[in-house]
């Protein structure tokens, strides 16, 4: 079973208002490599695959039509850039893997492929790319870049990631760097090529600025659930990361996935699926009631709002509150629609119901997303989700964001391993990240 | 006194050559934190004010029209990404200071922005910026960036850290992060502001996506020399680099950049300037020359030739080696006979001259920007230059890379340490970079 944990530089990621826990630090620790390193140092020591950073550009705004209400709540700002921290994370462990969200749209292709170059020369190859291709609009307000219709972005998505490889797998060759003194020769320039990119959205001469890293590719990591993004997943991503609402309808999807990635040309075994879950634990259930309530007291109900009026793009602050969500025209609803049927298909939904519905409040009864009981009951969950769906593990969001690590490392990860679920040490040999998902020797990208 | 090292995330830093001599290590160390960790760790026992990373895209491709010979000597290339070093760096010690070069041609502005405000706080307010406007060629080759004429790259420098003073400076007030539990409150959204930019080359409306780090605005470095350049400095930067031919010549620099600033409105105090300079020592004039002489064959004359090439701007090979640089029509050879002039401003330089010449062969004796002697010797010169020109102390490029951290920091800081000219301890209290070099409690930008 393979096992990420993610979580986010800003304050109680995932988790609107836990900042105000006394417990959990990342009010002022998002910012503090003081607040990093003992966690990345615990995450290690229980053997956890990788640690994942979620990031954001720019400000959800949607909610109010202004980004006050996400300001007022710290929902996913202020933040620093995770690729820093990686980098810092890095210089203090050894073998922990590390995944960082890093988009299609804020920086130019030949940047990024030297960024992933050098952390993965700096990590000693354990580094993944979460790729997204989120266009905010307040990126293009801010000048990041163009906003584009949403095909329109995986179009350019695709041949970004194209233009990155071919920096990574195609310019130079293995042996190319020769080290030779005698001959006065650091790198045999013959074995050393321009890429001469010239696409619809990128014109990139090359030759790539780093010599071949452990892994050359990053682990590329990716989360798009449409039907677009499915294709670009299938075409692209080793790891991809699922919200399924149940094993069933998981199972189907994961079927899917794997099936498009064969027809790309893929080998479908070189696509790794975890499903994302909210992890709530205790000893013991009435200890873990007792942590539901309290944390349940410290949600704040509006930063929820922001956050899901931001990802929705849907301002439930501009409808009255009792006019039902089908009375409102489609094209400003659909996404509100499809999110409020995962609750209850039937139901008549308000936009009412949307305000008083905060993640906190609805899923631990509802149990969509969530991983929720005794270290026990969760093992039990995991080992039945993953029989029935096929996903090959899970995406951890620990909750709440600080003490939710502790219980990670201190009880599920125990218990997995009674169960024979889940490693014990790291392998000895097979150093870096990708041949922990695909194998001893799968250091590249296939 | 003011000592910064200067280095670079490639192999043998400014020595072309130097990678093979068996002690030398960067020529694996310059991706691995395994070799800069210890770096850091000395640098700071020896309270050395920052490390300084020097950086360049692209590849140097003017030496016989082709990137071939850079390549095959590692001159600059490959490389790693030195903003990520700086990070992993933060991780490990506590006091040394971190200056990175970052050009404003990569990136957006708002993004630049983001990096070093994350940075700032990652550091706890450790952390410079040097100023680059760099366009190679390649830059534009590589979709990094439209090319344009060097006044013109300026006055987008201008704008372009104007925006990001903006974001730093007056996007949130001091007090608007008030973390308080009891009303729900992370941020007083009030107190958070819009930068509204509209430019001639950016748009960015803000707000910044940071809280108010410890320095805000990085320690701003500079190292223009051109009159756009030193206008430039004289405008923006705390801390400017030179590389000044003598102590006279370096005075009359000093005065007209202290004055420019005044002009322009600025606190001349609040400019420190730092002459570059090679450092070469050993702790016998006996074993200095034996070094000299093990260097000077180590070092690759066309490596430095490719370096030299790109720097200026001129190809050596496409001209008769008999051909003086004055037969070569001046839009070609101005910048190539501005430099030879240094070395001799009478005699009648031949293409051939400039090819015979390598960093290391010339140098040694003619002394221009070198600090070469026994720790005495070069403690000597130290002194007397800082005298004379009234620099504020030194940029020191240490020969060879990485032996050459070892000499500075054991041979030559304690001689200086004897002589009371620089610190045995950082300051207890004023933990910044900037309170380093403008005194405690000037912890922002003036």
């Amino acid at each position: 079973m393979h096992l990420n944990v993610m979580t986010q530089c800003s304050p109680s990621p995932q988790f609107e208002g836990l900042w105000r826990h006394p417990d959990d630090g990342t009010a002022t620790g998002y910012r503090s490599l003081d607040y990093w390193i003992p966690i990345a140092r615990k995450l290690e020591a229980a053997c956890i695959d990788a640690l994942f950073f979620a990031d954001v550009h720019g400000l959800y705004d949607v909610y109010q039509g202004s980004w006050r209400a996400a300001l007022r709540h710290g929902v996913q700002v202020p933040s620093v850039d995770p690729v820093l921290v990686v980098a810092a994370l890095a210089a203090i462990t050894r073998r922990l893997g590390f995944a960082v969200t890093y988009s299609t749209t804020y920086h130019a292709p030949y940047e990024c492929a030297r960024l992933f170059s050098s952390l993965d020369h700096l990590t000693r190859g354990r580094i993944g790319w979460n790729i997204v291709t989120s266009y905010l609009r307040s990126a293009a307000e801010n000048g990041l870049g163009e906003y584009l219709s949403h095909d329109a972005r995986y179009d350019r998505a695709d041949e970004y990631v194209g233009v990155c490889r071919a920096l990574w797998e195609s310019s130079w060759e293995q042996d190319a760097v020769v080290r030779d003194a005698a001959s006065d020769t650091f790198t045999d320039a013959g074995r050393v090529h321009e890429i001469e990119h010239r696409g619809r959205w990128f014109h990139v001469q090359g030759p790539h600025q780093c010599e071949p890293s452990p892994q050359r590719t990053p682990v590329l990591y990716q989360a798009g659930a449409s039907r677009r993004g499915t294709t670009f997943a299938a075409r692209h991503a080793e790891l991809v990361f699922v919200t399924l609402p149940d094993p069933a309808t998981g199972a189907t999807h994961v079927r899917a996935l794997r099936q498009r990635a064969e027809e790309l040309g893929r080998d479908p075994k070189r696509i790794k699926i975890l499903q994302a879950a909210f992890v709530l634990t205790d000893r013991t259930s009435a200890e873990l009631r007792a942590k539901i309530a309290r944390f349940g007291a410290l949600t704040s109900a509006e930063g929820e709002l922001a956050k899901l009026c931001g990802w929705l793009g849907f301002d439930v602050a501009a409808y009255p509150q009792d006019m039902p969500l089908a009375q409102i025209p489609l094209e400003a609803s659909q996404s509100i629609r499809d999110f409020m049927r995962r609750f209850d298909p039937q139901r008549a939904w308000t936009v009412g119901d949307v305000r008083s519905i905060s993640l906190f409040s609805r899923s631990p009864h509802r149990r969509t997303g969530w991983l929720l009981g005794t270290p026990a009951q969760i093992a039990d969950q995991m080992q039945e989700f993953r029989a029935r769906s096929g996903v090959d593990g899970f995406n951890l969001i620990p909750c709440p964001p600080t003490s939710g690590i502790d219980d990670i490392c201190a009880l599920i990860v125990p218990e997995l391993q009674r169960r024979g679920l889940f490693r014990r040490e790291y392998e000895p040999e097979g150093e870096t990240l990708r041949e922990r998902y695909f194998g001893r020797g799968n250091t590249r990208y296939a």
